[in-house]
């Protein structure tokens, strides 16, 4: 029995992700369902594959269905997939999503088209696709039913790529996108730490962030520590990201509200 | 070992729904607990009884646990019953929230009123019956003791009804409360794909829709994929409601902030 | 196999208690994780810690995590520690944030600290202690491996206590912090049914309560329904605070936007 993981943008404001659960739990009674993150922004699919793709090393292996699909309804293809490494199953529409989290683990190894799946749960919504094609899916698979059943085989050089934009480095400035902003309003940027080594940044040195028309003074740090109550810093979070917080503050917030998507520059502040 | 169903009111901000999952932990170890939503609004009894109908039957059948229970406190009953099909144990306050939800499973079987039961949690507060009440009720339930033995029988024809306010159609209008906004903004009605036959609405036609001082042009569609960005239709939602959606846009928003309850129209657009 | 409650000031926007969840499921497949809340306002020890004591009564013997860390990254102690009634295991930072619920449970047996524990995720984030630390052991600790193996030996009296601010009471009027706005705005106080003895207040007497420049009149009572819908009430909460609500609405807004750590009076309206 393998456990089942779940990631959507369906927010926890109404019945959604409950239904999917309800689903599941018909089809596979003994499965464990993990909830990775409802909390994408609304199709949001660059912000989802990230979110999946650095989620996944933590989770057991099993299956792991995403929903982030803004072309629900029109004729994108659903995939089902199974990675070469570990054997991970993945399951969600064909827009990209996927692929980074499969890259992850080797690469994709099998996949299959989904949307005609005799598995699917009649009527197929319009709209609904979550309940009605990737839960049950996702719970046959779990239920250790052969992927090969689940649909019409593709070449997984079919699959659609996703476009993941570059951070532009430079000595003494990077300039990345926010692809992430959590809680506690602590912004990464779609940019890693080994991106930093030719802005020639030192630990401590002051630095400012920009986005849009916000400015915020920073340093280079480690840990929220390293500066005062209220003072910024930009550093490597958690998942290996370049990131920028503000110590018991809101770096979002400082940013003039900055929300994932948007460009942020930051940049060696210059001697006087 | 049943698998629990649990849907409030609470919403996610406090240990309300956690409480409740820890009270139904000690009691039944072996059953899931599914959270089919508790982002019901506040004292929302119909909008609470409308998504417990449309969810229950994607949820295995067990036991079913909704609180959204405006009069907690005042001498209201409390009530666990029995559907005719399927077997399905419904626990609640017996405020109408059940009973929708009970019709689409052949109706009450059987009823017992819970507030003096065995099985409550000493002492009963006056304001979180969720925990004190329900919780452990729906519990036991979950573990195989017998209904009869959670309180002293009811009539099924004395529990309190629900009162569903019914569409009013006419040739090319359909006026209906909001029941529901989901995470995305999408409007359903308290109206069923049905209603509109009456209408005359023909697939692409112009409509309006309208919701206090709000006007949005619209068009009768199928999905959101059949109208461009930004452009709003009607269309039946995955829970069979007649509903309106602006594709990668928010059409609760787009009318003005439109909140569960609120009055909507549809309207063919007069020719010119 | 121990079930496991987890509890953090992380919210639901992002991927972080998903996460923990994925650790906790590799290692400890069988362990049920109960989310007792992940609404604690954002660094808030005193209010995490309230919500720990005032919930785990409920739950069933366990481990318990709790993540509430202003200072991580700081050279602050984390800590798992065994309460002496019913060998419960509580694991999160050492802040005070444990232990008013280790005192509901007889107090502190036996603590370790867990900063360089064999059982931690390596490489150990700066800002993610919760997914690197506390979940993996407290995922060990649920599939039964013993704690003196977690972490070098503490004292108990070497932890950090909480300062639990106490109300002031005087005949007629009472003065405590509010500890928790709950997802209705009702109001809970730092203080028992007790410290009312002194404020001579009856059932039914006429208050008037105070935040900041906000006055609300009230009544005591019992529960909601003894005030009709929209007046005020100040009574003794399902966890045993003193609080204050408004019938079917919203006692926090009517307070002037209240949130916890404000100070709040509570004064009999004097005659004419």
């Amino acid at each position: 029995m393998r456990p089942i993981t779940l990631l959507t943008d369906y927010g926890l404001g109404d019945e959604f992700v409950g239904v999917c659960h309800a689903v599941m739990a018909r089809i596979a009674p003994e499965s464990r369902v993990i909830d990775l993150s409802h909390g994408i922004p609304r199709h949001g699919v660059l912000q989802g594959a990230l979110v999946l793709q650095r989620s996944l090393p933590y989770a057991p292996p099993g299956v792991h269905v995403a929903v982030v699909d803004p072309e629900v309804g029109a004729p994108r293809r659903a995939i089902a997939l199974r990675t070469l490494d570990e054997d991970r199953y993945l399951v969600g529409p064909d827009n990209g999503l996927l692929l980074p989290a499969a890259e992850r683990f080797g690469g994709v190894a099998e996949a299959v088209e989904i949307s005609e799946s005799p598995w699917r749960l009649e009527p197929v919504s319009a709209t609904f696709h979550g309940r009605d094609l990737f839960a049950p899916i996702g719970a046959r698979l779990a239920v250790g039913e052969p992927l090969a059943a689940a649909g019409r085989p593709l070449e997984p050089g079919e699959l659609v790529p996703l476009d993941l934009p570059r951070p532009r480095v430079s000595a003494g400035e990077l300039e990345a996108i926010a692809v992430g902003v959590d809680g506690f309003g602590n912004v990464s940027l779609l940019a890693a730490h080994d991106d930093l080594a030719s802005t020639g940044f030192r630990l401590g040195q002051p630095l400012v962030v920009r986005a849009g028309d916000a400015a915020l003074p920073a340093s280079y740090g480690r840990t929220f520590a390293d500066v005062g109550p209220g003072a910024a810093i930009v550093y490597e979070d958690a998942a290996r990201h370049v990131a920028v917080a503000v110590n018991t503050g809101d770096a979002a917030a400082a940013l003039g509200g900055l929300r994932p998507g948007a460009q942020v520059t930051v940049a060696a502040v210059p001697l006087p």
